[in-house]
């Protein structure tokens, strides 16, 4: 067993010791519900393997990297209200499941939940954890915002787009690795460094997801395939094709992502995809975030840590930018 | 200008001094719009007036009362899309102002901005701060799912129904009380005692405002009258009623609090109002209102500390207690 499956072994115990339910069960049962259906859980496994890097302690980082995981599944709970998303990790989503008032509520106890989990640690950590977490919940919520703004807005920008992108998700996966470079007390060069790494890893993993939205199955990535088109997001695909595309295909793809549009769904996300294919922007994709990634293995190769485990984060780094779900 | 009054001004003062302001403006203007408005701001003057109580350095409880003022206005703001409660405080709710999705988000940063607000004092002070913080924003989102589980369930008890609003209202002003008191370093009996205090005048005070829904006036209350009718709410009135009526009574109060029943609201509430006047259950709610408020100022009474700020506390709670708003 590497190093990487250990830490995330021990990940996966914390949370499958974790009783999610609780009184009243209307706003625990969607809790354990999400807690325990699984996902990548990448974002504390990075939390752990920072702590491992500047050779802390990991059970000082449990709790804390529990916190993050806790609170990304509140963030999706609530954004599949916002986003009317069916599916999840090929289950329904909570919202759908129960209702809307109760994907509220029980995410906002989720949200109490991960600060509670921060402060399973050592007490001296816990101020400097809160920083990091509380800047990166709040950018998270921008970020989001940002995402719904784009859907009513006629222009985006790639700059605004990318920006985006980096509050909704690049920012939790630094702020994980930030935590923790913290709970293993790293030098402020160090914590800033992987603060860095995991901001361009992020940019390369939304950029990847964008492309799995559209050209992952739903089997493998357990959400509904062409979702961000069939609900008219601005995904870097799209604002790539609309660049690129002379006046009539752009007038096309403009139409058919126009809030009044008529076309059935599955016949526009066909559509779009065709335009997309056409301008080749799926390869558009995929060079800018080679450059994001490239940017993450030379942080990482500056590093001042042991090189066998910056080699497990970089060999992780690299699971998740070939990853096919 | 008595000692309430200017730890009251030091509060209005804080929150003038605030940016709510910021980027997207989409996210950040309903912040501004409800932190803005007012209120009682009572949660965050029972944490100065703790402090001060238990000679605490009152700028260090600055913040943290900040945070717990901000808790409650997120809590306002999602309880309001789940209650689809059109005022408040005399005014549209967000939800109402600008849409649900926006309430959702808007709520959730404020509820990382309040926690980002409990970093800013003394760093050894913030995980006993939080601690307190967490647990109880927990049993508030546990108080606000029972609200809801009793709006569909047939019976209620009274028990039920007391450790509801012991949920989502008391444990909140004995958590402000209780910062206010870690904040002054009182000890752990000190800490138990304001806080006992609070849940007392908490359960007081959620009685008030029971009454208040029926019988205040919207002018002064700033909600609609007769909302908790409207959304067939079991509230203290109705239980009673239901336990003190005839068979008949019982019979006509449960139609009309049947979710199918077609009576226009105004009529609704006329003829339940006439079922309480009937009963005089407005004269048992201020009964048990009585005794919790009486426990509240006999666990001041008792309490070890300076008598003339234990007397502002003291005219405090007389106050909140024959409030009229």
């Amino acid at each position: 067993m590497t190093r990487t499956q250990q830490l995330q072994q021990e990940i996966n115990t914390l949370i499958s010791s974790q009783k999610f339910n609780g009184n009243p069960p209307a706003l625990y049962a969607p809790i354990a519900y999400i807690m325990e259906q699984g996902g990548k859980r990448l974002r504390p496994l990075l939390t752990l393997m920072a702590c491992d890097l500047f050779e802390g302690n990991i059970p000082d980082a449990l709790y804390p990297a529990l916190a993050v995981e806790m609170f990304h599944n509140f963030t999706l709970v609530h954004d599949d209200i916002m986003d009317k998303a069916p599916l999840r990790r090929g289950k329904e989503t909570v919202y759908k499941k129960w209702n809307a008032d109760i994907a509220i509520l029980s995410g906002d106890t989720m949200f109490a939940m991960a600060y509670q989990y921060t402060l399973k640690t050592k007490t001296q950590l816990v101020p400097s954890i809160l920083q990091v977490f509380s800047k990166a919940a709040i950018e998270v919520c921008e970020g989001q915002q940002l995402d719904m703004d784009f859907e009513k807005q006629e222009e985006v920008s790639i700059a605004e787009y990318l920006n985006m992108i980096r509050l909704k998700t690049a920012v939790l996966l630094g702020a994980s690795l930030e935590i923790g470079a913290v709970v293993a007390q790293a030098s402020p060069g160090q914590v800033k460094a992987i603060y860095d790494f995991g901001i361009a890893l992020g940019m390369a993993f939304q950029l990847k997801d964008d492309l799995l939205d559209v050209y992952g199955t739903q089997a493998d990535f357990g959400k509904v395939s062409g979702g961000d088109i069939a609900s008219n997001k601005k995904t870097y695909l799209l604002l790539k094709a609309l660049q690129l595309a002379d006046d009539q295909t752009r007038k096309s793809l403009k139409s058919l992502y126009r809030s009044d549009n008529q076309t059935e769904t599955t016949q526009k996300i066909k559509q779009v995809k065709a335009i997309f294919a056409q301008l080749n922007v799926q390869n558009e994709v995929e060079k800018v975030m080679q450059t994001y990634y490239q940017q993450a293995v030379e942080i990482l190769a500056h590093l001042e840590a042991d090189e066998v485990k910056k080699k497990e984060l970089a060999d992780y780094a690299s699971f998740l930018y070939s990853r096919d779900y």
